[in-house]
């Protein structure tokens, strides 16, 4: 049986020499778990300031090396006073250990999204004292110093310099022991610090063999903290968001407070799906915007091709009655000509009042429509738009992104999803009323709203939903949050890393089909472009259609096409059509619907530009190699099965 | 950094001797994961049945040792594995390293409720070659050996009668090679193995701290097993239910037999949450049972003294208008009597027709009511059953266990709970419709509904709810299952916790008042008795009621309550008073159901009964010293608000 990790963290943060803790450490190696490794990295990183001989420096390097080796990846607190103690040793021109500040880089690099202002001025503070060249904000524009916000008070002239120089770079006041940090969130996304020698690219052998490689980088280092975060939570009997009592437990809130910000929207709510986010949307609409109409009297746009969860969030918020489907255009976006025609019909006949209507709009596979022209519809016309971005989240539209244009948009964490936590999504709105029915809907009661902060509205708009609204226990938990929260940091690495991928795909399908099938054969298949110029995707799957030997689409699907996806299921690519008629992103398949809103000859666009399409997820941490792959592999069942 | 624990492992399973994989470990040993040195374990287990000299089962037993202080407990397959070198040993007489014996039998008893017939019977097979009064089978009936059934490959004629004396004690058939194992499951809730030498009582010192205490047995180890679980899951990426490519990552799966079992129940199906089984099974009993009705037509018949969930759960599934509340009893409890009533008056006013009506029982605090008469009330009215056993799994009635009786039945495992998944709920039926209502409803669709195995209905009956059911997207995650799986070990143990503590905390209360407050202050404070003696309790939650000074209840909230509260949470309980108007458990702050439905003057009996009843949660790893001090702290309190 292992010894009590806690009591040894006790006992080793107890000794006063390194070399005590030192002794400690080799003694007991064997019985520490990740989480008081950290804690004991964070105490004994203490010591530093003290040091003063070369061989207590040694023996502290020796034993902050073991430690690492037990907790992975520092955490954020242990960084900062590593980043203070090599402020320290620098000012005192004792010696540094090798490795370091390189080390420090890193922890930095790798965790910048969970570092709060003022951690991160710690951090500025310090790598402002060591030597130059050391930290590179490559992408931050310098803005003027402001002379007037300059502190003064700062005994250290050598340093004051550089700090001066780093506060007009980052827009942040810097000083030793107040942190005046005003813009730096809306820095964040950007901010990319970075040491001389880039310790990803260096950094090799058996060490860094996870955290180097793409997989190691997007999934397993986050994966890690992930259960480290869950192992607080567990140890602390918080893995509901309403147990936290401590800030750092409450994952949720984390998330949320992170999620918000991404999009820009005021507030974020979680909850245990992306469906459940699409209908507690819906009826928080009906309630906040449409207080005095019955479901029926409110009509629901959305796409036709989407997958079952969204039509069915229509009908559990009670919308089955009016639900209405607009046709896919041949990129796969709703058709904005189709939904106008719609609108126009409904509004002559006199079905549906102006400003009774909702238009539920799906980002299916990250897909964007024209958001300039939904927008525009959506103004001349009145109509309230829910954003469902359970794909879509990092995709942008001229520059905003998508889940920020609607009175409300939601986003999915299910585990296909860029963020993976099992189950899950999220709710985003800047409407106060709507933040409460969502807080209270979700499974709030009691004085529990006020756990959500800065995420909850005004207590005088929360006490009008606190009684009126209905229970619906729809809450995250907190273990799904903790496991969120360290993939947040990567999320846009993993963007970046999905879209180089798919481009490359692009190209090396093109380059295999010319080769293995003949001059022109790329032309074949087309890889389904975004539908407007201005999107920034986020590849994350893959929408292919074939097309016949003129290179045109065609509406009915060709006879090589069941041969084509089995050669490529059986080489392991789960690859489907969205025309089988089980397919869940088939309309025809949601026969919960009334039967002619899905009657096959409504919707003849739809049935029609999905003929011969098939759909294929794609990991963050595909790599060239298994892209090239798959190009051979498509270029190869495409020549068995279509020549 | 450190090394790669899988590839450490991999190192160490290549050994071909005991000297060698000990060289390994001790070189490396703070390289190794739990997860990797479990595997490691269970590799180097694989030595045993080489070893011939003494000195090469010392070292094994060292490395063991070692390995095992890093995985906590041994897991299922190591420890079959451990228990089958141990039957080897025994037939080739080689030496068995001290305290083996003794460490299989706990884990094994530790672990009961994992083990699969064939692995039980591999350990039973074990045992029965071990010396005499090694395995006590104490709960078992033996049954008549079954001559016919016998198997007589054999080649150990010494062994032979052991195991056949086994065999007829378990009712399983054993032998070397193939597991021949039919009643198993119905046995594995009463089996208790254990050796004769209690190791939970037996062991003391640092090494079992944590096993050896109350909370160490009852939480710290199925959390230990849980976050195993939980790294398992993310190792193979299978935190979603429908990503479980093996069967023993399919943790939900596996809780589902479990709890079925456990209830007596057909099905089972997890849920994000109590409150979304009850509205699921509401809206399945909707479907299946009423097909040509409107919910309109449907009374809904459920406690008044619930929490807020419940109600909520009512009109999440579209009874808001047909719900009407029942008065409790004084035992808390429905009564039984006013819900008679209340049917008498809609049949007799034409309002409802005979068979269309449900009952939602709560069994609210694991209170339970006359089951006998609620069954008889349910077959006279044709009324349709749906429990609530949000708090009262485990409870029974008669024998029977709650949670059994309806058509549907639901549990929560949110995290006040006797199990905690943070948020989390079952539903249960025998009725194949109900069942595939569920999964697809939850969130199935296409081929998922197969991953249920056996917990999925006949296909034909699956396919009638395909395409026709709304996905509401409520599963629960396959993390949550991870952590939940190990803690159904030791339900019944937590169960048992709950009911001793409360007796003792009854008993010294009792005590304590008369000492602190002098003669007879005992009977002015009344622990609630169950309302039946036929109830098997779960007291996980204690409920009393002050009484005036002539021992009687009031109606009117004394003046001393506030104070008596106050003065107990500023000592740390969190105790609340059901009368508070913002307790959620309070009807009158249910205020989106219909404002006659909850007005105070409807429901009389319930606001009368809940005056001066005092609510607080219990811990399943309470001890007697903290449960003295909470009867002081109640005593003195008293005392202080009531004289």
């Amino acid at each position: 049986m292992a010894r009590q990790p806690r009591k040894l963290a006790r006992e080793l943060a107890a000794t006063t020499s390194a070399e005590a803790a030192l002794a400690i450490f080799c003694r007991s190696a064997a019985d520490f778990d990740d989480i008081h490794a950290t804690a004991c990295l964070r105490q004994v990183a203490l010591f530093w300031p003290r040091v003063q001989k070369a061989e207590d420096a040694l023996q502290l390097q020796e034993l902050l090396h073991r430690l690492r080796q037990r907790a992975p990846s520092l955490d954020v607190e242990a960084t900062v006073i590593n980043a203070w103690s090599l402020a320290k040793l620098q000012e005192a021109q004792t010696a540094i250990p090798e490795g370091f500040q390189e080390a420090l880089c890193s922890a930095v690099e790798r965790r910048r999204s969970e570092f709060s202002g003022r951690h991160l001025a710690t951090v500025l503070w310090a790598f402002a004292k060591s030597p130059a060249g050391r930290l590179d904000t490559e992408t931050v524009e310098d803005p003027p110093i402001n002379e007037e916000t300059t502190d003064a008070s700062s005994s250290i002239p050598k340093v004051e310099k550089k700090r001066k120089m780093m506060e007009a770079k980052i827009g942040v006041k810097l000083c030793e022991t107040k942190y005046v940090v005003k813009p730096l969130l809306c820095l964040k996304p950007t901010l990319n610090l970075r040491c001389a020698t880039d310790v990803d690219t260096e950094s090799t052998g058996a060490s860094s063999s996870e955290d180097g490689t793409v997989k190691g980088r997007l999934v397993e280092v986050p994966k890690k903290i992930g259960m480290r975060n869950v192992q607080l939570i567990m140890d602390e009997d918080m893995l509901n968001r309403y147990q936290a009592k401590k800030e750092a437990c409450n994952f949720l809130l984390k998330c949320e407070t992170w999620f918000a910000e991404y999009l820009g929207m005021k507030y974020a709510l979680s909850l245990n799906s992306g469906g459940i986010a699409i209908s507690l949307g819906l009826e928080a609409m009906k309630r906040v915007l449409f207080p005095d109409d019955t479901v029926e009297q409110i009509r629901v746009y959305s796409n036709a091709f989407t997958f079952n969860a969204v039509p069915s969030a229509c009908l559990v918020a009670g919308f089955g009655k009016t639900l209405k489907l607009i046709e896919a255009t041949s990129e796969l976006v709703i058709d904005l000509d189709h939904l106008e025609k719609c609108i126009q019909d409904d509004l002559k006949s006199g079905k549906f009042a102006p400003g009774k209507m909702i238009l539920v709009l799906s980002y299916m596979r990250g897909r964007v429509p024209d958001m300039h022209r939904v927008l525009a519809i959506c103004e001349k016309y009145q109509i309230q738009l829910l954003e469902d971005s359970a794909h879509g989240y990092g995709c942008s539209f001229d520059g905003r992104k998508c889940g920020s244009f609607g009175v409300v948009s939601t986003i999915s964490s299910q585990a296909n999803k860029l963020v993976n936590t099992g189950e899950g999504g999220m709710v985003f709105t800047n409407n106060d009323e709507i933040q409460a029915f969502f807080i209270f809907s979700a499974g709030s009661y009691e004085e529990l709203w006020r756990k959500h902060e800065a995420m909850s509205p005004p207590e005088e708009v929360c006490l009008k939903y606190k009684y009126t609204t209905v229970n619906k226990s729809v809450r995250m938990t907190n273990i799904q949050g903790a496991l969120m929260h360290p993939q947040l940091a990567v999320m846009n690495d993993r963007i970046d890393q999905h879209n180089e991928m798919y481009y490359y795909l692009v190209r090396t399908t093109s380059e295999k089909l010319e080769e293995v099938c003949g001059k022109g054969a790329s032309k074949r298949i087309e890889f389904i472009a975004q539908a407007h110029s201005l999107v920034g995707p986020v590849y994350d799957s893959l929408q292919i259609r074939i097309l016949d030997s003129d290179c045109r689409p065609c509406a009915e699907e060709f006879s090589g096409l069941t041969g084509f996806l089995k050669e490529l299921q059986g080489r392991k690519h789960s690859i489907a059509k969205f025309s089988d008629p089980a397919n869940a992103r088939n309309f025809m398949s949601w026969q919960y619907i009334n039967a002619e809103a899905i009657h096959p000859d409504v919707l003849p666009q739809t049935r029609r530009v999905l003929a011969n399409v098939c759909d294929l997820r794609l990991l963050c941490h595909d790599t060239e190699q298994e892209m090239a792959k798959m190009a051979t592999d498509l270029a190869e069942s495409f020549k068995m099965n279509f020549f």
